[in-house]
């Protein structure tokens, strides 16, 4: 039995016999379902998000169709639901039907109603090449159900399962057409070593949670290696070679390693005088009115600890020290138990264990825990609507009316949908302040784990960038021998300015002149990007980060429900936000608050 | 509480972060809600009414856009609810996207998917833009009620505040983005001094409906201004002065005056003759023979005599004596106490009162005595279908059910109804024949009122044209300073034909040429231009006029209900038809009609 809900096709598609018998790419009558929401996409041109269009048309068919793509999955639709395509070639070339070839492979067996139109310019000199789709998504009739969970990530598959136990009836409704949110494991070889592109670590002990539930999974969990050297990319390129954990005797500045114990230690001290549970009380409403980078100042001067402070930063949350609240940072790390156990790879330690067949895992069996057809996928909620009936919930696929409804997208999402009534102004304000963060995941897969030839660990610290941080995220056991590297915050929108190959080649060199000059560094098998920050139902890879004066004023709405609708996400969990931990523990608290105020309404 | 219904959009945007930022006047995405009605334009170009092309392109996507408007009001649709604009320019020029700025500005912040398409041509040469438009109008769930009401002018918003002070349950659905219909105010200089583009006038004495609502709502009364003189612009271009409500001693032709004189005594005494209550009885049949033009010349062959009657028909219906049955025309005089009373300025005249707020705030102040959420507005009426279950009336934003219906659209607009079971065919017949007359308001502004400098009323009569008939509209209170003159029936259809800016400098030559030889005429602040009669919702300024043989035959139908559905309007009214005071009273009517059958029904 299938937690996914299988939808009926939105299409039906008719050849008429008498008419001549078109390409496998289209029909030429499409009808859609009695039911249906209407989708329609701008014009879609071949150009990549920074709007550099390649010079040949059949780069630019394909930019095309993978934008088309977003904006249909933007809305719900997916290519099956697509019963109009409209397509313009500038310069049309009778004898060279380019299109035809891209537009059969992107259609995947769909068969559309199109109609295609050479005309002699589009919008801009060099756009040769523009499509459109109209497309239908079929109605599911409305469902009944207790409780509604928007979002079928870690958080919103862990309430829904607690919901589902506590003999509630539940549907979860999720946007992207897969579970699993930010956890997300993929096999690009497609020989069972999968890689994450999104959360990777857990521990055993403290973050018992996840623990627990990769326990009743019985999924395998791998020990993050920290044997071997890691290589600090000094300023000017230098390069130093350390023990891991251990901070370069000597390094570009001059008192570098006392500087950067002593913030080590600062950090370490001011998370400690924080209340996870009560964040903003007393003295630390002071450390909300600057900014990392400003409270980091009053401790040291130190380029190379400010450096590491920027390190932290970017490698945790994607931004940079100036953009975030000290309070908000400091608070974090507190989250999970301080800094040097938060970033510590080792037993306790935020990057211990990984999951041998990927984070994702956890999600996918999270979702098998749930009953049949709980789970409708490519289902984005459009609106929330309390009224005296219940909460309804409009999504791309059909209406859902719950008692209560669980919210498990970010702060920074809520925007995207329509809440009726709308919500109270504190948690707009943590959604409007949410920093953009920019996290720029490379997983570099090679056939060998060439770095621990030479006693390296594969990890290494750059002031320098492209990339920030470095991990070995290997599964020896299937295989799978791998470098993931970091290029967030400034580093990675900067890098992300580039066109996608020489994004690859800056981070390609990189390794190589981190590495080269202590092991040969050979070429990888295969390098995958992962944007976070440019992900249509994520936007952010761990959490929006707030900057000062925003958790003074409006941390306390984080996780106050709003009539009948609760938030959960790792963002709201007091204990290892931004962590898988983190997720599953909210969505037990979002679950905890629904079960008892349907069993209140019961007495 | 509003009065007005608050619609959910019909659509929801969206741009995915991954594709480049679209300008604001377009999304990458749009979807549309569950529940749509679908709307679809022709591609629209940019001529005027009469297929005049302007040379330049701006020209033709600002009359291109004028027409999209219009095409989707027809259909009850709004820019907000277009979900896909499609548009293709000729000889595209990527130096000079003039298109840009215009649609934005059109879109006024609503985002649509977009594609342009430029191409080598369009359907006729000098075609330089078209545009078409997908739209989607979200379906409200059916209400039931007791009694609907169409149309939310005058005498709909009185009827529905008449059903509700009987305790029934009433919704109101209006074509219009507005209430008032032919009552309709703007304010052009955004300075607070309104001026009425439709009905204007009431009185406190005979016309006691409208003066009691007046009083209801407490609005202020400005008296119309009857002192200084007349000018008559006679035959050739002659202007004669005289003082208010006096014929001239001499006109062009000899004897003019003892002519003029004769005919108005003519049309008192046939009047007379006339029973509002019975119009078609005994040898007012005879009347309804000839057209008013005949049974004047019966009277008179006096050239000025029947320039006199001309200026009547043109001034109070927008049509020629040669096209309206004489019984029709005295009938309507008769029913606002006969000729003279009807048309004049004095007290107790049709002309006396006006409202500082304009005629609209009566309407708007009507609307706002009825209940929370009952007029649906941009909700033309498709079709109104009688069954057992009650009468099902369709609109362009979902159906309604009720007991019984109140129709408040003019005879002529029936037909733009579907009916089910079809209307009786002596009411097809009033709608059929209903003339097309043509009214073409012009009010023109200043910054003081300059003809009083020379003792002048601001009143003149023409033989000649454009303008038929002119008065002074200030409301000096206020500060707002203006003469609304008339250029109506063959005048105004000579008018239309002439492109806008022709139009306007007619209009203000005619001016010129009245005042000059008097007064000093400064140029205005501003001209506005109001044809009612090319008025989607109205096609005519006061009442359909019938030509000969029609009220004989089929005038008994104009009151009578159809099964469960009612009739009211202005031109159904026995006092004051074509007046505000007839809407309100027929409005009256309806409603007591109403309650009575349902009240009757739970017997």
């Amino acid at each position: 039995m299938s937690p996914y809900v299988k939808f009926i096709p939105s299409l039906h598609h008719v050849n008429p016999p008498e008419l001549y018998e078109p390409p496998p790419y289209y029909s030429h009558t499409v009808t859609t379902s009695s039911s249906c929401r209407f989708v329609a996409t701008a014009g879609q041109v071949g150009c990549d998000e920074n709007k550099v269009f390649p010079e040949h048309l059949d780069g630019q068919i394909l930019l095309a169709l993978e934008n088309l793509a977003r904006a249909l999955e933007a809305a719900g639709a997916t290519i099956a639901d697509v019963y109009k395509l409209v397509y313009y070639v500038v310069d049309y070339d009778h004898s060279n039907r380019a299109h035809a070839k891209h537009i059969e492979r992107f259609m995947d067996g769909h068969r559309p109603a199109t109609t295609f139109v050479p005309v002699p310019a589009l919008a801009s000199p060099g756009i040769k090449f523009e499509i459109e789709a109209y497309a239908a998504v079929r109605q599911e009739p409305m469902q009944k159900v207790d409780v509604v969970v928007v979002g079928a990530g870690l958080s919103g598959l862990k309430a829904a399962w607690e919901v589902q136990k506590a003999g509630l009836s539940c549907m979860v409704v999720e946007a992207r057409g897969r579970v699993g949110g930010r956890t997300y494991s993929v096999d690009p070889l497609e020989e069972g070593r999968k890689v994450d592109l999104g959360g990777a670590w857990i521990n055993d002990t403290n973050q018992s949670e996840i623990y627990k539930l990769a326990q009743t999974l019985g999924h395998e969990l791998v020990v993050q290696k920290t044997d071997g050297d890691v290589i600090y990319d000094d300023f000017g390129g230098n390069l130093v070679r350390t023990g891991y954990g251990l901070t370069p005797d000597v390094l570009a500045e001059a008192n570098a390693k006392e500087m950067i114990n002593l913030i080590n230690e600062e950090t370490e001290k001011a998370c400690h005088e924080l209340d996870i549970r009560d964040p903003t009380s007393g003295a630390a409403k002071e450390l909300d009115k600057m900014t990392l980078l400003e409270w980091a100042k009053t401790k040291t001067s130190s380029k190379s600890a400010l450096a590491v402070v920027q390190l932290w930063t970017r490698a945790m949350m994607g931004i940079e020290p100036s953009e975030v609240s000290a309070l908000f940072f400091l608070n974090y790390m507190k989250s999970g138990g301080g800094p040097s156990r938060m970033r510590s790879d080792l037993k306790h330690g935020g990057q211990h264990l990984r999951f041998l067949e990927g984070s994702q895992s956890v999600s996918l069996g999270l979702a098998d825990l749930l009953h049949a057809n709980t789970v409708m996928l490519n289902s984005p909620v459009l609106r929330i609507s309390q009224s005296s009936d219940g909460v309804l919930v409009s999504t791309a696929r059909g209406d859902l009316l719950g008692k209560h409804v669980i919210v498990s997208v970010q702060t920074i999402l809520y925007n995207s949908i329509t809440f009726d009534p709308p919500l109270p102004s504190s948690k707009l304000e943590l959604a409007k302040h949410g920093v953009q963060s920019f996290s720029f995941k490379h997983v570099i897969l090679y056939s060998e784990p060439w770095w621990r030839k030479a006693g390296l660990s594969g990890a290494f610290m750059s002031f320098n960038g492209p990339i920030s941080t470095s991990r070995d995220t290997s599964n020896d056991q299937n295989g799978q021998y791998s470098l993931t590297c970091f290029a967030n915050g400034d580093l990675g929108r900067r890098l992300s300015k580039y066109p996608k190959e020489e994004r690859t080649q800056a981070i390609l060199d990189h390794i190589k002149r981190v590495f080269g000059p202590y092991v040969n560094v050979p070429e990888p098998l295969l390098v995958i990007q992962r944007s976070w920050s440019k992900d249509l139902w994520s936007r952010v890879c761990t959490v929006p980060v707030s900057p000062p004066g925003i958790m003074t004023l409006h941390e306390h709405a984080l996780r106050t429900a709003h009539g009948k609708v609760h938030f959960v996400g790792t963002e709201t969990a007091y204990e290892w936000k931004g962590y898988m931990d983190g997720a599953v523990s909210s969505g037990a608290r979002g679950a905890k608050e629904v079960i008892e105020a349907l069993n209140q309404a019961k007495l």
